[in-house]
């Protein structure tokens, strides 16, 4: 996401300039990008990273977790990009949005986590949330100037995964390679995992919810295998728009850089509905992908049951990724977490921080159960 | 057209009431329409079809052509739906937009014959022209707020009539009781034809041509068989919207009369993609229906060129309907006839007018020389 963000922007001098660079631990390949960019500030959020590179301390380069919230308050940023992965990402969100700079959020996780703190983080500091996600993106890009009153309804679509044919018992075999080879979607290890287990599209669902204030009932899913369709807005004249094209993240990354306007650019290239026809859409199979029915349970429960909902699934992805738990050992280690933290609340940023701490320990000792 | 528009006007008292209705020559059906909406002007365009109702003229109904063009200008109307079939309906469309009226237009004929000036009406009337049209309707709808720079291209979709399978010799054969079959929407005879022979996909891109400004070569036509989308748009940073929707014609009725804002109508169905996938596209068969390219190419001629092709169409359509000449024979007429008329200007009313008239006469010559 950093990578196509930057894309974006090496093609677009006229209109974006880099402030400031952070990585978890990818020390190297930003220094390069330091070289190019010139930032005014650049953090490395894992402390461990930074160790055998002193220069680079010298040179003036944060390090550690609260230094991506210096980069999110910067006084002379506009725009702040959230590509971190996980809960991780929640305090820079809130820290951009305090400050009132537009956040670019593919960090899906500060919604889900912490929804309501975040949209109050907003209000109060007058910040505004843009979506990077494609679906999301494509609701925004849907809704153009309509009012709130305006909308029936909201459809993300799915791609269904790797294993949308496979059947029960071969899903129980399912390997970690095996899941890491998403159809349509170059990513990261996590969300290829969220995408195979339909999780992602759960806290597709949540974050949804507190972007657009629309209620559960009015959120839909529908699996489209193709990923050309990359969202559907109904509106109360039952009028559809949808958003399409061939998937690109950059599609979205520019759009949240400039919306409510758009720039011209060529490089993303012109859509040829024949070339992708047909369009076909299917239900979600929630019996297969129980992870998506729980996650949008949790939404629905609110309080702090998305943010347990989410830690608990990076601690079980996590075990998946490393040969603990199977495929379907996943739902399993999350179902259990959300009963034994059921009822917690997340009124405050501290009751948000303990439910995440205490799902992550529930989920590792379910997985450990599991071994 | 009128009839739906009366049924989104039954179910929405609390924003809309008639001034007016008219009618071609269905009398007695406008009678008892006129009991229940109780309009302040009532008009007959045909004369001949009040000769047998003289208590209607007693009771101050109006009649012939010029009738139109009171209703028009009623000073109390807001909207006009002009929903006159063909050329005849010009001259109100100009007389609502001289008026400073939102034109509600179904009558793509105005746009096609006389789209300088109807624009030119427009601008210093300070009236806005709103397409009825399903697909000008989904263009409206899809380009929200975006500015004229931020288009790119617009593709309409064609449901490709119901010879789109046809062979080229078959074709020939077609009957009008064949081709007045349509197979998704219900509509009256010119247009059901026009829709069988793609005549009226080009006379749609004139007046997409004219309604948003944009050049011919940045409007495309794709064949979509179920008629779900009703339209795309591609912006210029590669993004497509598109509009869909089960076809109805209510619902861009409905959003003509409310546009830019949407009013709730539980009555126009909730969109199930699932139902309707899977959405397929494909190209046009321009060889097949050559009205589709001859349309287009007077489009791009410009001058009289689209009011030629307008008029030797309706007389070509006619004589089809009449059973005077073949399917095919139709774009025969029309080609012979936009050559015999080819470098005729438009530049002012009598110009099109003339066009028009003389159109019909070659048109009918062509006719004639074929039976």
């Amino acid at each position: 996401m950093g990578r196509s963000t930057l894309e974006v922007i090496r093609r677009h001098p006229e209109l974006f300039q880099v402030a400031a660079l952070s990585t978890g631990s990818s020390v190297d390949a930003l220094e390069k990008l330091a070289v190019e960019f010139d930032p005014c500030l650049v953090a490395v959020a894992d402390p461990a990273a930074l160790e055998r590179r002193p220069d680079l301390v010298d040179a003036g380069w944060l390090c550690g977790p609260d230094s991506l919230l210096q980069l999110a308050a910067l006084d002379h940023a506009d725009i702040v990009v959230n590509a971190v992965v996980g809960a991780a990402g929640l305090r820079p969100t809130i820290a951009a949005l305090e400050c009132g700079k537009r956040c670019a959020l593919a960090n899906k996780e500060s919604l889900v986590a912490a929804g309501d703190l975040v949209l109050t983080a907003a209000r109060q500091g007058g910040g505004e949330l843009v979506p990077v996600d494609s679906e999301h993106s494509a609701i925004l890009q849907c809704m153009g100037g309509a009012r709130p009153g305006e909308i029936r309804r909201i459809i993300l679509t799915a791609s269904g995964g790797p294993f949308r044919g496979t059947d029960a018992e071969a899903l129980g075999k399912v390997t970690a390679g095996m899941a890491l080879q998403h159809p349509t979607w170059n990513m990261g290890a996590k969300i290829s995992i969220d995408s195979a287990t339909l999780a992602n599209k759960a806290l597709e669902v949540i974050e949804a919810h507190y972007l657009y204030g629309l209620p559960y009932d009015r959120i839909e899913v529908v699996v489209h295998p193709t990923s050309i369709v990359h969202s559907f807005v109904e509106f109360v004249d039952g009028s559809i728009l949808a958003q399409m094209g061939e998937p690109t993240m950059e599609l979205p990354i520019l759009h949240a850089l400039t919306w409510p306007r758009r720039a011209t650019d060529p490089s993303l290239c012109t859509f040829d509905p024949i070339k992708w026809s047909p369009l076909a859409f299917e239900p979600v199979d929630e019996e297969r992908f129980p992870l998506f029915g729980l996650g949008v349970a949790a939404g629905r429960a609110g309080a702090a049951a998305p943010a347990v909902f989410n830690a608990a699934n990076e601690v079980a992805v996590t075990a998946f990724l490393q040969g603990a738990i199977t495929f379907t050992g996943m739902s399993e280690v999350v179902e259990s977490t959300l009963q034994g933290l059921d009822g917690r609340t997340a009124n405050t940023m501290d009751e948000v921080v303990l439910a995440d701490y205490d799902a992550r320990r529930l989920a590792a000792d379910e997985v450990s159960r599991r071994q």
